[in-house]
């Protein structure tokens, strides 16, 4: 399994992946599910992926490779537009689904993969998408300014009840870090080390990628805090007056 | 869908139900999922149900008109521990898997249902188990004082987070409704009302049997306290230090 967030706010992006890949419980290995595609000063992509490794890395080697779009051959460091990006992820998906779909279809196996795609490319909006595993896409917008894939549940809440789309770059850090504890406690095939980006709109470069391991100290901080505050919450909140007036 | 959460605490029990049931999403329905077995000052048993509306229902009526165990005639009233009890619905479970299975699984439906039971008897401990599909059953212990059913996911973090084997019942009430609302937020098969019972250990009589409609007052203040608590709780942590010293 896999737990990935994207924010896309309006002072920019926060993307934040897990790193563990696993072939049942006890076979586990860490493999980084964030790539970026940089031209510093025109252009900074950021893509996390979900699903069957077999897919995903076959979609990385396509499009390092480059596609052919409309009859022109494009990587992520040549598309146009974000938009065009997008669709160049989705064709490197489709490209995988025609060699590998029909024998992992024969074997049972399911053509599992998402990707999110985040940046920005000089002359065009930050936007952030998700790919699924058709090819097609969605993206996110001021209403809904964050995409999750693979295990999503369990960091959901804290996501729908705080985050907003004029939340700071700062509090999306903290947010998504949150966001992933929750779900690192309760899913075992979603692990650490982390691997977390900030973009800031308009830069067209990465302004922070950082490694976050089991002996960040922020990052223990963040999750002793965090557990403290929301005992301290539910603290003092009014006790129920039906159960008050019970006796 | 559903979700149901039983807390299973030193000073007593907290048991919440939501109350629809659906047939696809163009189908929803209120059907309580709650239901007591009582003699009071003797015993309090209280289930909660998910799955397959027909296979609970057809467990409710096989426990009303009783169960041979061993030989014997039961019922909840007439079970002498709630080890006794638990077994019994277990029989109700494969009583209904041996009339309706086979058909079912004709039909390609799954045999979908798993129950919550807490309760107390005279002379006997209070205990919480969760039945499953097949009819066997595993218990709430001080190191995990919580069981759910149905869409457990979205509701888990804060529990997992903050309850503890010596929680009040009154934190118990807030923590499991702030479960429940996260839960509703993020799940259309899940809705409104909840049925909610509190039992204080060692009374064999319900506490407190609520039902919290859209227009309870409390719920509505409870939701909104939470997500400012939230807010200020995410606001008031430190940022990290790699993010402020990298510019």
């Amino acid at each position: 399994m896999t737990y990935c967030v994207g924010l896309w706010l309006e002072k920019g992006l926060v993307m934040l992946a897990d790193t563990r890949t696993n072939a049942g419980v006890d076979n586990i290995s860490t493999f980084s599910k964030m790539y970026t595609a940089t031209v510093p000063g025109e252009r900074m992509l950021c893509l996390l992926s979900a699903g069957n490794l077999a897919i995903t890395q076959g979609v990385w080697n396509r499009l390092g490779e480059g596609l052919a779009l409309e009859g022109e051959k494009l990587t992520l460091l040549t598309a146009p537009s974000m938009f065009r990006a997008a669709q160049l992820v989705g064709a490197a998906v489709r490209a995988v689904y025609e060699a590998d779909g029909p024998t992992l279809r024969a074997q049972g196996v399911g053509f599992d993969v998402s990707i999110m795609l985040g940046g920005q490319i000089a002359g065009g909006p930050m936007r952030l998408y998700m790919i699924y595993a058709a090819g097609n896409f969605i993206e996110a917008t001021p209403d809904t300014p964050f995409l999750q894939i693979g295990e999503h549940k369990y960091g959901k809440p804290i996501l729908d009840r705080t985050l907003r789309y004029d939340s700071s770059l700062e509090d999306g850090v903290k947010l998504t870090l949150v966001s992933m504890d929750s779900t690192l406690r309760s899913n075992l095939t979603v692990g650490l080390p982390l691997d977390l980006l900030v973009y800031e709109a308009g830069s067209h470069r990465i302004g922070l990628q950082q490694r976050i391991t089991e002996e960040d100290d922020y990052f223990r901080r963040l999750r002793e805090a965090w557990s403290v505050a929301l005992r301290d919450a539910y603290r003092s909140m009014p006790a129920p007056d039906w159960l008050s007036s019970r006796s």
